[in-house]
């Protein structure tokens, strides 16, 4: 893949994505007493006596950390710590690079949730906001629950990046087909970390999740809690059969990393069928088919077709905002207000234009804006 | 104080000292596919199958995080971690300034060294190195114990980087008055981080350390595990008084934090008597003073006096060495190395001249590459 060597290229060229630069220069002596001791004592006497006033003296309140145990990375799976780091540093430069925020990698040599909970608790004071990315599925979901406290944002971006995007993006869809939240039926392919994720946040009026074994429902006893809760939602429609799962469905949202989408269950679709095939670099199926089966809206996670549904128009106004707001958390008003103001940004929304291009600069000022604004 | 306000100023209207940057400009979707997904995948992909190739691929190579739990700030005690962030910030301002190392502060919420010790092997995939800084002792010796075979280097500047540039100090301090190491009684006043390093680099033929409570001898029943270590070394001379331990010394070297040293007590050590008085911002006496009571050589921890015994001569050049070299520890080899070279860049020593300055650029080419060749 031409991407690949690109990226081997470069990095033979010039490892590492991002790099640590002084603000500040130290030409003589007089610097170093002002910028290292003894002048830096008085930025820790400030603080010392209010702890708050750690944002006004230093860079925490800029910065975010990228963690990752390693353990589901992009399409590539576990890896470990030292493989994910590349692209934990350039998430960091995406960080930077879109939204102006200081974000370093740290990745973690385990696998358990109680050490990767307290090395996180521990590094916390370092930090601003806590980026936690490609931490494998149910991991990741009692990691985030057990951070909430942890008094910065802390923000699963497989999980909630995917779903505040997933929701801007069928907002659109709905408004081109002319339906409901709470008449449609969604099909959630996939429940991992974003099909969890995307399952709690949208709304539809009947949810089906499947999974590689087929449509999750009450009767199955190989659910984990996480997607035995999704069973027990209000709106979950249970299914027996993945024919029964695609029957009279509106909306498809494929997250399953790998599983493939044959056209035959587009068929069984209602009319208007709304497709987001959003496995990389794989979709489950690919655009020219959906539509071949019906589809009215088609949208992948890649570039190279339209409706690009990226996190990367999520994370970084997320984060600009809470950390400009000093949030102490991520809550489901700042996801639903960024999915809401995310769809606001195209006027007239048609089957090939569901979205803003991910690297419209207007996306992070627009989001950071809302969220600081709620 | 000067320096306070100036550092206070700055930091108003410039919080925090360094940022990350990025070395990459993401201008287009075709930057987006280098540089992240799917481009990433194959430095993953390489990472994956041989490790070691992440220091190809990656910055982790030239990154050091700079570790405290603010138990031990400069002279201001256990003031935690939000408040050591500043100090921390600054380091890394040198790291980079002086060596073009990529540092990144890492405060930690917690004093437990079992925490302290597990967070830390924890991050340690994301660094070339761990810097140390500001843990109180006796943690910090059972801390960088715990923590030899992380697989990076791990240095407690505190500890180490004093006990280095004090054994330079003293090589070109007894050219100047004559004297040779196998003969000279030494007094450490201070049994804390940078003492008990000292005591274990050097090598006198007699060596007698003082604490808050008076010398330290085989009678005292108050003594930590590290102490207690130190009586029991070889060239160990057991003081039962104060007097005793200073009768007929050589070399005063203070390390106290906030102890005084009367002259009355230089007045009992030998003729010529080294006096390196290094507490900041208030040495154990005034150079003045010393050469009062009849000091050969004065040296302190202040940039306002001649002989600045600093940090800044050794963990710069230290850890450029170690990271060039992929060394996997900073081993005694090392520490005696970068003291003989760093003593031997002043070609002829005299009383007011014992030491390279601490912004000399030659110091840390000329320490990494010594360290790099050994």
């Amino acid at each position: 893949m031409d991407f690949y060597q690109k990226a081997l290229k470069s990095a033979r060229k010039l490892p590492g994505k991002i790099e640590i630069t002084s603000k500040i220069k130290i030409k003589n002596r007089n610097d170093l007493s002002t910028y290292y001791t003894p002048g830096v004592a008085a930025l820790s006497l400030k603080i010392a006596k209010s702890k708050d006033k750690v944002f006004d003296f230093t860079n925490k309140g800029n910065c975010v950390a990228v963690v990752s145990d390693g353990s589901s990375v992009l399409g590539l799976g576990d890896i470990g710590p030292e493989a994910a780091l590349p692209v934990m540093e350039g998430k960091c430069l995406l960080f930077k690079e879109l939204a102006g925020i200081d974000a370093f990698p740290i990745v973690l040599g385990t696998k358990n949730v109680d050490e990767t909970a307290s090395a996180i608790k521990l590094i916390a004071p370092s930090f601003g906001g806590i980026n936690l990315e490609d931490i494998a599925a149910p991991h990741c979901f009692e990691l985030e629950e057990r951070l909430q406290d942890v008094g910065i944002p802390v923000f699963h971006d497989d999980q909630h990046g995917t779903a505040t995007v997933v929701l801007a993006a069928l907002i659109n869809s709905l408004k081109v087909v002319g339906k409901k939240m709470a008449e449609i039926k969604i099909v959630i392919y996939g429940a991992g970390a974003a099909g969890i994720a995307t399952a709690k946040l949208i709304q539809p009026g009947c949810l089906v999740m499947v999974d590689s074994r087929g449509p999750i429902n009450k009767n199955r006893k190989d659910l984990n809690r996480y997607k035995r809760e999704v069973t027990e939602f209000k709106n979950y429609c249970q299914a027996g059969s993945l024919e029964a799962a695609f029957e009279a469905a509106d909306v498809f949202i494929g997250v399953s990393g790998r599983g493939k989408l044959a056209p035959e269950l587009i068929r069984l679709m209602n009319p208007k069928p709304i497709i987001f095939a959003l496995s990389n670099p794989n979709p489950e199926i690919l655009p020219r088919e959906a539509k071949g089966a019906g589809a009215a809206i088609v949208a992948t996670g890649r570039s190279d077709f339209p409706n690009q549904i990226n996190n990367i128009l999520a994370f970084p106004g997320i984060f600009r905002g809470a950390l400009d707001a000093r949030a102490k958390r991520i809550d489901l008003k700042m996801k639903l207000k960024t999915a809401y103001t995310l769809a606001g940004m195209i006027g007239k929304p048609s089957p090939e234009k569901i979205l803003p291009l991910p690297l419209d600069k207007n996306v992070v000022k627009t989001i950071s804006k809302a969220i600081v604004d709620l």
